[in-house]
């Protein structure tokens, strides 16, 4: 989304933009400000970063630092919005490659550590705040939402393009599924120690085939009526807040 | 384990053991620190209750504090094996009563509640120094085996006194399995806002036939491979540390 937006915003003749870097003035103050942020996340810690610092730092007024980001949940926000992009530019040449599920999950999973591993330094002491689903920095928050749903859609890019034949009725819950799978893969990432963390990336591997055979198995019959419950617990449960209360059909009463 | 310590040391004659209370003085004093403690997480924070204030409070001197408790983070043990008594009391109530595995899954996850209620308002707090698994304070680390492993054996007992037909390779690693979903749940209950901590019991009382329903596909012919793998990634990734290296057979080289 980051990079669409600075490419459309090149394209249309940015004041005061050189020539190998097409970006306005504004983009670029934007982007300074949050690897300073970033930077300083990284030296300091999230919780001792003030937004006071990073505009210091950066080299901008403190105004100027808020109108770019009202609050330092604001820059977790632009964070996550340019490893979002980074990781859909990295997972979309393995997608333009691989037909086949697991390699395409896999390709999806793995492309995310390698975007992610510059910030597993301050990810262990940032989680701290973001583990609360009700914090604005939270994988669920309603703040987090265009983060979220840019990368339910590159799983539902990921499903789509291969040879799938899983539970029709399961198809539409089936990126979120995914995504909650990827959440789980983060927070083991977040506190492995392992060197490059390899057992990430490990049990990324593992998973990915483990994931597809269960969304293959998902069509039989016998397993229908587990695969319905599952679906009704995460959208009564775990879903509700991510996805947002309407626009999700539930006929039924609640099962007991 | 407390509880029954308690009864043990009460049965050979505690000196200036009451008629109504028969525990050892030494017993009482550490039973005090505890609820002092308790008390103090709730008023203050975890994070900035300190030793010499639990000491203080509880009218002891420090070196007799630390004579019970080598440190904080054996306080919060001694709190985890404190509800883990409390706990498998009131859930051996049900679980001497029901036959059918969901109820006394469910029997097992409501009671926790219960008696986890009164520490409510410091979990969220304390679970931000919990979710790191090198913590000492997580479920997952060495110090907090013993009350791990009560733990465990408690979902054995609802398990052996079911009529379960699940499959027989799962069947030593589902207690454990069990336990984790108890940690979700627990983890689920941690962020409750609703009155009552009623979506927690809500989550508890739909997945716990749920979970009753896995177990006995479990056995299904077409689900044995998925099952395995599972089974491998759990010994692989997850359990290991809870588990301890030793004592679980894995005969093949990694599934990949």
């Amino acid at each position: 989304m980051a990079g669409e937006a600075k490419d459309a915003e090149g394209a249309v003749g940015a004041p005061g933009g050189g020539a190998p870097r097409r970006r306005p003035k504004s983009e670029q103050t934007r982007t300074l400000i949050l690897e300073t942020a970033l930077r300083l996340f990284e030296e300091r810690g999230y919780d001792r970063t003030t937004m006071r610092a990073v505009a210091s730092e950066a080299g901008v007024s403190v105004g100027n630092a808020y109108y770019y980001f009202a609050s330092k949940e604001h820059l977790v926000q632009g964070f996550y919005e340019r490893i979002g992009a980074e990781h859909r530019a990295a997972a979309r040449t393995v997608l333009a490659q691989e037909r086949n599920l697991t390699e395409r999950l896999r390709g999806v999973y793995l492309t995310w550590f390698d975007v992610a591993e510059p910030y597993h330094g301050f990810a262990a002491q940032f989680f701290r705040n973001a583990a609360d689903p009700d914090s604005p920095l939270s994988p669920f928050s309603p703040e987090s939402r265009p983060a979220r749903e840019a990368a339910v859609a590159l799983l539902r890019e990921a499903l789509s393009g291969a040879r799938v034949n899983g539970d029709p009725e399961l198809a539409e819950l089936l990126p979120e599924v995914l995504w909650l799978h990827q959440m789980g893969l983060v927070l083991y990432w977040v506190y492995d120690r392992s060197p490059g963390c390899s057992r990430s990336r490990a049990l990324a591997d593992r998973t990915a085939p483990l994931t597809a055979r269960a969304v293959a198995l998902s069509r039989w019959r016998v397993l229908r009526p587990l695969v319905r419950d599952v679906r009704h617990v995460l959208e009564d449960f775990v879903l509700p807040t991510a996805a947002g209360a309407a626009g999700r059909g539930r006929d039924g009463p609640p099962h007991t």
